[in-house]
């Protein structure tokens, strides 16, 4: 074989200039090309927005929605929603590694793993469809998939349940960025410290920032605090409404000698808390938007209404080693583990 | 008097705990709280998205805008257009300034300044509507406005006319921030390096890159590509479509010996141009969107689609001095004067 495009659009059909994740068709010819890697899938989790709407499109039957996995796939290339455009990921071994990757890559065949990249750019060709377990979103196949070289997977460890690694790795990517971001002596606003990535960033925050620097989390009441507070994730906790920036600026001050913090980072899934993140933040500071939820101009505008000279970064879901930096939080702290085992497997 | 809140809270009337963009009601009762600037207004720019719905609205009755113009005020106590939310800028003379602010900004009872935060959260009270020029969105008025201790504002300078400084000033936030970010001997692709903040960043960065840099700027045609040549702004110029995000990073490579770039500046004013701007940029490197057309979910799921390990900034339309930064771009450079005099004039 020959040597593919790094993003796969060597394998794009339709419309052709585009990357796989746009494309309408693209080829699932299960012969790789030098630097692709062919893996045989167990299953596929497929994204919660698309299984809703193909539940709801097959009133709830499941042999309907099986036919119309089977029909999107044969006619994409790749399990994309086409009313959602959403994927999802999917788990597998190993089965060859195209030639020109055999040496650049930690992966051998047989290995175990996940993808990290969209189900929405990934060729796929399923044979078969075992099982569908709805409660869960995931689907068992027969079948097989090709990642590009610039595709993006973590092994799954032998040392902990593919499930909760799972569940780690749907938000691998904010930790990882969190240790980039926060330096020894930051002082650093968690908002919605108590969600699954907020747990991650303020755990990580604090190693980062060590003994000289404060961590603040913010949790929406009583309740949500104290569960945070056991926790000890954080040196202090707010309660604070994150639709009133004000009321978020205020709070942060008083735990905070009256000063502003040198980061923010939003974990919250609501819309209109992009203030809330750039108030308590001094001049020069960052604010890491890693809320899907954050909407551009509300952010660009947000700042200059306040007259704040503040970097404003989009959390990017990927980051070198991130998958290995997340996993490796869930074996350094028992507490952390413990709370994914009991709230977030899937 | 007594010192208010840095961001005008103390001036918010409903809803109580906002701050005063996002507010219904504020108070524009003209005695001046000891931080904060009181202006006697000339004129009002509203923002274009504003005036063309008042226009609307009064089918175009000048009579009708000047009345709706006068009733907002009145109720809201700032000229934000109730539709749209907008607001527009304003140019003055320094009234008064308060006593807390005097030795602090350098700034005189007497100086000519435009505000340069948004209409929509500025306390205005109108006496007289003197005119209205619907062709460039301006309102004479006899008035007076005040700002807020976090209010940014520029001096208008003697050696320009105010018409080509404020049309730079409308994107003084780009080439202020390009300032900060690129460094000696980078490599920055300037997508949409034609327009109006394009011609700007793509001089800064030269400018900053020094001897050992390039910048690279992208056209959409022969003709604009031949325009940005004459300016000498960058050392190489590519034609390519932004909609075509491998377009785009081939036509980068091919004039950068087939290396990805170290920052790719985003200024265009369409959708989608998200892929384009993250794909050319090499792992570790930056990309800054300007374009209030950015999608923070596409640029969030395209990197991580492609695993790339880029940062991403969201362009905040202040920064420190950007005023005083970009008016100096006009001073220095001939080129970009003589193109801002003949195309960008309000």
């Amino acid at each position: 074989m020959v040597k593919g495009n790094k993003y796969g659009t060597h394998r794009v059909i339709e419309p052709k200039g585009t990357l796989p994740q746009p494309a309408l068709k693209i080829s699932n010819d299960m012969n790789i090309f030098d630097n692709e890697i062919l893996i045989n899938v167990d299953y596929l989790n497929i994204d919660s927005a698309s299984f809703t709407q193909l539940k709801e499109e097959a009133r709830g039957d499941l042999e309907e929605i099986k036919s119309k996995i089977l029909e999107i796939v044969q006619e994409r290339g790749k399990m994309q929603n086409p009313v959602t455009g959403s994927g999802g990921m999917l788990i597998g071994k190993v089965e060859s590694i195209g030639i020109e990757l055999q040496d650049k890559i930690d992966l051998n065949v047989g290995d175990k793993i996940a993808s990290l990249v969209s189900l929405s750019l990934t060729p796929l060709k399923i044979e078969r469809i075992l099982n569908i377990n709805p409660d869960i979103d995931r689907v068992e196949i027969k079948g097989k998939a090709i990642l590009f070289e610039s595709g993006i997977y973590a092994k799954l460890p032998e040392d902990m349940e593919n499930t909760l690694a799972l569940a780690a790795l749907d938000v691998a990517g904010a930790p990882a960025q969190v240790k980039n971001l926060v330096k020894e002596g930051d002082t650093v606003l968690i908002l919605g410290a108590t969600g699954k990535s907020g747990l991650m960033c303020s755990y990580m925050a604090k190693k980062m920032a060590g003994n000289e620097g404060k961590i603040i989390g913010q949790a929406r009441n009583e309740a949500r605090a104290d569960f945070l507070r056991e926790t000890k994730f954080c040196h202090e906790i707010i309660i604070a409404d994150v639709l009133k920036p004000t009321n978020v600026l205020e709070e942060t001050l008083k735990v905070n000698s009256g000063k502003e913090v040198d980061i923010a980072i939003n974990c919250l899934s609501i819309s209109n808390s992009e203030l809330s993140s750039i108030l308590p933040v001094r001049d020069k500071g960052v604010v890491y938007f890693f809320s899907m939820a954050t909407s551009f101009t509300k952010a660009a505008l947000g700042a200059e209404g306040i007259g704040k000279d503040v970097t404003m970064i989009i959390g990017n879901g990927y980051t070198k080693n991130h998958a290995q930096i997340t996993l490796d939080l869930l074996r350094e702290s028992e507490v952390l583990r413990n709370i994914f085992q009991k709230k977030y497997i899937i």
